[in-house]
C-alpha cells in the first residue's frame, strides 16, 4: 500500500493549503499550535489580503515568508508582507540569486516552534529550486521540481532536464512513500500527493532519464505569461526596496 | 487554541480532496488503506475521467457515490459513473427527492473497510442537504450547508435562512472544535477549516438568528447559471436513466 495517500501524523502542526486561482498556485501555513510560530510557502501578491487575515484570525506569528524558487508565473507576496508584518524575515536559496533576508542551502533547517523544515536542493526547473521537508519526513514542498503526475518545465530560467530527473530520484523520491507531496502548482485539481504514488504513477519520472530529457524538450510550451515582469521582481522579493 | 485547524490523525484512511475550477466544487475521496473500499463525494460531470483514473491507480474498490444535496450549479457524475464502474451505488438523502440506490436519513452510516460516515441531516440551503461526518468526528462533510467563512444561499430550491442557521448551530457546531470542514465548494482558494474556526469567524454564522436571516435575505445573488440543466439532471443521479 506504499502508493496510498493519507492525511499526516504530524501532532501540533497547524497546516494549511491556499488555492491562487490566476496562476493555479498554492501557497502554503504551517504553524506549531502550541507556539504560534508560523511560516508561509510560497505566497502570492494577489492574495496577500486573504493569507494575511487568517495568519491574524489564527493569532499566528508568521516568522518566515520562504520561496521555493524564483517564480516565473506570479509575484510573491514576501516583500510587501514584510512591510506589513514586523519582524517577519524572507527566505530563499542562495543559488537562485534573488535577494532575501535568509539565503538557504542544502541542509539548512527553518524552524517554527518545535517543528522545522529541512532545505533539499532540487535544481532543474531553476538552479535555485528547493523542496522543503518537514522534521518527521511527513510532508514536502516540492516547489516546481515535482508536480502531482508532472513536473516543472526546463525550458527557461536555467532549465535543464536531466539534472531535474536527477534532483527528483535523489532527493525526493529518496523521502519515506507516505511522505506527502505538496507542489507549488497544480492545474488538474489534485491537491495533494505522496512520494510513493510519484514514484509508481508519474507519467514523466517513471521513465528513463533519456525518455524523460526527450519528453521535456518536445513539450514545446508558450512562454508564461507574466515571465518578464515576474521573475525581475521576485529576485526582489516582488518589491523593489526589499 | 480551539479554532486551530490541524492535520487529522485517522490511522488507515486514505484521503483526497479534489477540485473542479468551473464550479468551484470540492469532490472527496476517502478510502480503507486496508480493506481498499472506498466512497466519493460530490463527484462532477467534468472531472469523472480524472475521478476514476485515480480510483484505478490507488487499486480502490469504490462502494459508494455519494451527493451531499441535489446540486444547482453542476452535473453529479454518480449516474455515468455506475454505467462505468460494476457494484457502485449511488446515495442521497431521502428529503432531496432525487432518485438514487441508497436513500440516506439522518443517523444512517456509509461504511467503508473499517471506516464510516454518518449522516446529519443538515436542510437549509435545500431541504435534502446533508452533513456527512466521519466516525471519528476529525473530519465532516458539510456540502452546501457551512462553506468556510460562508454558507450556501437559501434564495432557491427550498432554501430557509432560518432553517440553515438552526442546522448549523444544532449539526455542525456541536462537533468537536478540532473537526476538520470540507464544504462542496470554495470561492477564494480555501482548502479547509475546522468547526473551531468557523464557530469563532464565520462572518455570517457567529450573528444572531435574526442578523443571519437578514443578511442572506439581502445577497441578491444572481440565479445559478446552470441550475435549469443541473437540478432535473440531478434528480436522477445526473443520467436519465439511473
Ligand atoms: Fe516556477
Ligand atoms: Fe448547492
Amino acid at each position: 500500500r506504499s502508493y496510498c495517500s493519507r492525511v499526516a501524523l504530524t501532532q501540533g502542526l497547524l497546516f494549511k493549503q491556499l488555492f491562487e486561482s490566476e496562476s493555479s498556485t498554492y501557497t502554503y501555513l504551517l504553524a506549531d499550535t502550541e507556539t504560534k510560530e508560523a511560516i508561509l510557502i510560497d505566497p502570492v501578491l494577489e492574495t496577500i489580503d486573504r493569507d494575511l487575515k487568517l495568519i491574524h484570525e489564527l493569532g499566528l506569528n508568521l516568522k518566515v515568508a520562504v520561496n521555493t524558487h524564483c517564480h516565473a508565473d506570479h509575484i510573491t507576496s514576501t516583500g510587501l508582507m514584510k512591510k506589513r508584518l514586523v519582524g517577519l524575515k524572507s527566505a530563499i536559496s542562495k543559488l537562485s540569486g534573488a535577494s532575501a533576508d535568509i539565503h538557504l542551502s542544502e541542509g539548512d533547517k527553518i524552524n517554527f516552534g518545535k517543528h522545522y523544515l529541512t532545505v533539499r536542493e532540487t535544481p532543474g526547473h531553476t538552479d535555485g529550486c528547493v523542496t522543503l521537508v518537514l522534521g518527521d519526513q511527513s510532508m514536502s514542498f516540492t516547489g516546481d521540481a515535482l508536480l502531482i503526475r508532472g513536473c516543472g518545465r526546463t525550458d527557461f530560467q536555467q532549465g535543464c532536464a536531466k539534472r531535474l530527473y536527477e534532483s527528483i530520484h535523489q532527493k525526493i523520491f529518496t523521502l519515506p512513500d507516505h511522505c506527502l507531496v505538496y507542489p507549488a502548482h497544480d492545474y488538474r485539481g489534485q491537491t495533494a500527493s505522496t512520494v510513493g504514488e510519484e514514484r509508481k504513477f508519474n507519467p514523466r519520472l517513471t521513465k528513463s532519464v533519456e525518455e524523460f530529457v526527450d519528453i521535456m524538450n518536445n513539450l514545446n510550451l508558450p512562454k508564461p505569461k507574466k515571465i518578464d515582469i515576474s521573475v525581475p521582481a521576485n529576485l526582489v522579493c516582488g518589491v523593489h526596496e526589499v
